[in-house]
Order: C-alpha cells, then structure tokens, then sequence
C-alpha cells in the first residue's frame, strides 16, 4: 500500500487564458479511509472542457478553489474499503480529482461493469455519451426531418449528439475547427455537412449547410458559433445551453449572444441543462447507447494519452487548442 | 373629403440615439381607394418601445424603410369603402402608419366594437393587453406561489404582466425607473414590490424583492435589467422575451446577456414570442381581460396626449425618455 499520493493542485483561479502556471505537483502524505470510505487508485480520469469552467465560480457545482486538488472525473479502482457497499478490486466512476489515490465517502462512487474497452466508461456510456442523448433528445427534442447543428462536433459530446440526430432521421451538421475533424465527421461518422470554423465566414458555411435553417442547436462553444447559429434560426427552434468553451478562458468579460432576439423572431427557445438531473436514467439511456454502439448506428472515438499525473495540465491545454478529436482521456500506467 | 394628408416620414434609418432629425413632416397629395380598400382617418395612434424596433431591420415583420412613412398600429375611422367588409363610419385597428389618413387593403383593418373609452382597444384590449396575457400565461406558465418579475412594468404591457401574475396568485415584482412609478405599481396595481432601477445596484434590490429567486422573468427591455434577472433565476426558471427597449438606441454594438449560462446553472429557458402567433385566440384573450377588467382585479393606464402628426416624434421620443405610465397614445383631433 502506497503512503505518497502525487496531486495536481489548483495554484489559483486564472483570469483569462489557462496556462500550466496554473497548475502545481505535490506529493503529499495518504490518508486512510474512514468508516463509510474507500481508498482508491486513479486509472483513467475524463478531460473536459467543464473543468475550465469549474475553476471560475460556482456553476452546478461549487467552484474549484485556488490550493486544492483539481476536480475531474475519473475511472478508479478501490484498493481499500470501509464499506459494505465496494470491495477492493471494484471499479468506480468518481470525482476523484487529478492524484494517483483518492479517499472519498462510498456513497460518492459509482459501481461499474467491467467491459472492454474500459474507456467506453468515460465516453460513450459516462457523461459525454447520456448528455449527448439526454440533452438532444429531452431538450432538444428533435423530428425526424428537422436539422441539428451541434458546436465542437468533433468533441466527445458533439459527435454522439450528431450521430443520435441521425438515428432519429435529422439532418446533422457538426462545427468544428479545421479541415481534418470536417471530414472525419463526415466521413466516418455520417454527418451530413460539417463547418469549418476556422475557415472563416461561418455564417455564409452556415447557411450553406443548413439550408432550411437549424431546428435545433446544441451548443457547446457559445461566441460567434452560438450567434452564427441563432441568425439561421428556424420558426420554433430549441438552442439547447450545454456549454461555452469558447468563453471559458476569456480575458475581457465575458460575451453574451448579442442576437439574442433572434430567439423573438424565430419564437425559439434556448434552454440550459445540467445531465446530473437525468441520473435516475441513465440506465435507460446506457441501454439505448449500448444498442446502437452494438449496431454498428454509434461509434465512441476515444483519446488515450497514457501518462502520469503531471501530464494532466498539459493535456487540458492542448483540449483547448482544439487538438483532440472525441473523448480525450489520460490512462495512468500507475 | 380631404385631398391632401399629413405624414411623418422616417428620413434615414437611425444609427445609435433616435431623435427628431430621423423624421420629417411632409403634406402628400390624398390617393383614392381601389377595389378592396379603404380609405381611413386615423383617430388614437400607439406608440410603442416596438415602434424604434421596426426602424433597425427586419424582426417578425420587414424593417420600415427609409423614407416611407412611419408604421404605427392606430384605431382609424373608415371614411370610404370599395369593400363590402366595411362601411363609413366603421372603427377598426390597423397599421396606419403615422399619417392622418391611410388609403389601405379592407383585410388588413380589423374592425372592432364601439366601447368607452375608446383608448381600451389600444391599451387593454389590444396589443398591450392581449401580449401580457398570452406572453405570461403561455410562455411563462407560472404557477400560484412563484415568483414574478417584469422590467418596464410602468409601461403599458409591463403594468399587465404584474396585475395578471397577481390575479394568478404568484408574487409580483416590477422593474421601473424613478419612484413614482415604484409607488403606482405597489399602491395602485398591488405588485408586492417594486425595483427602481434608477437608485441603483439593481442586482441587490431584486435580491431583496424576489428573495426565493425568480420563476418567470418577462422582459422588455434587456441589458442590465436582463442580466440582474439572470443572476437570480430560480430552478427551472422561464424568461419570456418580449422586447429589448434599453438596445434599440444602443450607439454601439448590441449587448447580450453576458452571463446567459446562469440558464444552464437554473436549468432555466428563454423564449421568445410574437403576438401576432396568437391571433387566433384573441376573441379568448379579450373576453378574459373584460372580466377582470370589470371586477375591478386589472386596471389600465392610458396616457393620451392630444395633438397634431407633427408631434410624433417628440412623443416616441419621450416613450424613450421613460416619461410615460401606462399605454401611450397620440390622439388626432382631426
């Protein structure tokens, strides 16, 4: 049994642009774990883009305060348990934050099936995959017929949400940066068009794509993707609010939509979701995944950078440089 | 019959702050009507935050050209009828624009009852009341118990909003500039509390008005007041958006609402509506009104200023200015 535990701790909150000065290695001393607890070791931890967002204050969750370990969610192993409820050797989904070990209560971690690949742990079948398949089709409640746009399509989220438009008979078009992930989206996954945002003029790529306007958009990315999509807006569309990553490490305050109205004109709604309110079925929804993953309908593309903690930061960083394409996930060889 | 007719044209579209330069007075030979049309006088004119709106570009209705006369909804008196539809003497709403007389199709004036005082049917009767009405009720859906809020509730949709909210048992808050208007709203149309959003810190005196958050916020004006009410939604809020008065004489680019993810933390929507969509169920909305307006439950303010075409402008201008309570309205002497 391990007595030093490698962390990643938060230096301090950041005001604009995330940077690795952000972001500190200690080791520090192991705890045990107390009655009702359980130690365990970090496998596969999720790196998303709500971790920028959790460092700003408090949203769904309370903020991640400057001088503690960095929250993220993570695949891991119990080694040691104080609990009826988990045995060593079981497998967990837990906010265990970025560290080799983690000791938290068992009521805060989540049992799991062991399948292969693991990883489809953290994308397909965890919170990437049900908020793509709650979001979209509890929110955005898309028809057969209509047209979805999703932002950040080739992240883990927005390839699932095209992919499920098209399963329900939508026209999917995905925004994504670069000439690669456009045709990835495309061409392995189906989508039916793809923006290139970074190839300039996203409105008139837009308009091209989603000739007929855009029913539903679900938007991970906010800025100029969000009010690109809000000026092709068809009549009764859903903007579903799912995130702002292109918000989240802004210097000057942040931007709202300034088209907003557009929602009047269109007599669109736009409606923000947090997939912890879907827990009670998230077993339906990992059946309906595990269904079309299993027809071949879905498919999971997931990152694995096989690293030590320290990697943490720096593969964060390159997320936000738009460098992975679906789930992005750091494998501890521990 | 008069062969000539006063008009107030819109002489350029307004960048940034309207003012009088924007319009001109001109005297235009009178055109006959043809088969289907009418040729009315204008008697009681609406001016409204709307109008300002109409002037940018085209929203749920074409942007008022440059150089055309000035759209504006009026109660008219048919002179003459090349339509069985109507007859001399028939009162009718329509988009007269800001003229003395408008020659214009029979279909587009709908003719309306004589009732006193007249000003009803520009006030509660019409698109004032009837947006109050559907835009609370249906978008907004509150339930007995919640919490109310609505920005320029001393104008003429607003001081509705409040009065129906409390007539449905929900606690009712109105944002308006200036005490006078925050004592009117509480001690003559019993809102429970009122924000003058001229004493400043608006986010505190909302805290303090709506301390369970809110549950419905109906706007019509967006920017700060928009953005206090984000800041303190309740959970699974609902946001009407109705019109966006501090932005339309906005010099430089429009603002959204910059923390417009507090509707992902509220797990909250935002909807925009159109009156006109409801055109249907008028008859419905009216009959309702009447009642409450008869038991003495609703009240309707209408500021009538009695004048000439050429003062017009001056009055949008001072609707602009936050001088008005109620319904504005320009009558015609003729």
């Amino acid at each position: 049994m391990p007595d030093r535990n490698r962390q990643i701790l938060l230096v301090e909150t950041p005001k604009g642009k995330l940077g690795p000065e952000h972001f500190r290695l200690v080791e520090a001393p192991l705890s045990k774990p107390q009655e009702g607890e359980v130690l365990a070791r970090v496998r596969y931890i999720s790196l998303d883009a709500a971790n920028r967002a959790w460092m700003q204050g408090a949203t769904y969750r309370s903020a991640v305060e400057a001088g503690s370990v960095m929250a993220g969610g993570a695949l891991a192993e119990i080694v040691e348990s104080k609990s009826p409820a988990l045995r060593p050797g079981d497998l967990v989904f837990a906010d265990t934050g970025w560290q080799e070990y983690a000791v938290l209560p068992a009521k805060r971690a989540a049992k799991l099936p062991r399948l292969a690949p693991l990883t489809h742990l953290l994308s397909v079948y965890g919170i990437a995959g049900l908020t793509a398949y709650f979001g979209l089709l509890e929110v955005g409640q898309p028809k057969p017929g209509e047209t979805v746009v999703v932002s950040a399509a080739a992240g883990s989220v927005g390839s699932f949400v095209g992919q499920i438009a098209k399963i329900k008979g939508c026209r999917a078009v995905g925004i994504a940066g670069g000439a690669a992930k456009c045709d990835w989206l495309v061409n392995e996954l189906g989508f039916d068009a793809a923006v290139d945002y970074k190839a300039g003029d996203l409105a008139k790529s837009l308009k091209a794509a989603a000739p007929n306007g855009i029913d539903v958009f679900f938007d991970n990315v906010g800025g100029e993707a969000l009010e690109a999509a809000l000026a092709r807006l068809a009549r009764g569309a859903r903007v579903v609010l799912c995130g702002a990553v292109s918000q989240y490490n802004a210097t000057t305050a942040p931007r709202g939509p300034a088209n907003y109205m557009q929602l009047l004109v269109a007599r669109a709604s736009m409606t923000g979701f947090v997939i912890f309110d879907y827990a009670h079925r998230y077993t339906e929804g990992v059946a309906q995944l595990a269904k079309w993953l299993g027809s071949g309908e879905l498919r999971s593309r997931e990152q694995i950078i096989r690293g030590d903690v320290s990697d943490f930061p720096e593969i964060l960083l390159a997320l936000f440089r738009g460098e992975n394409t679906g789930k992005l996930v750091l494998a501890l060889d521990g």
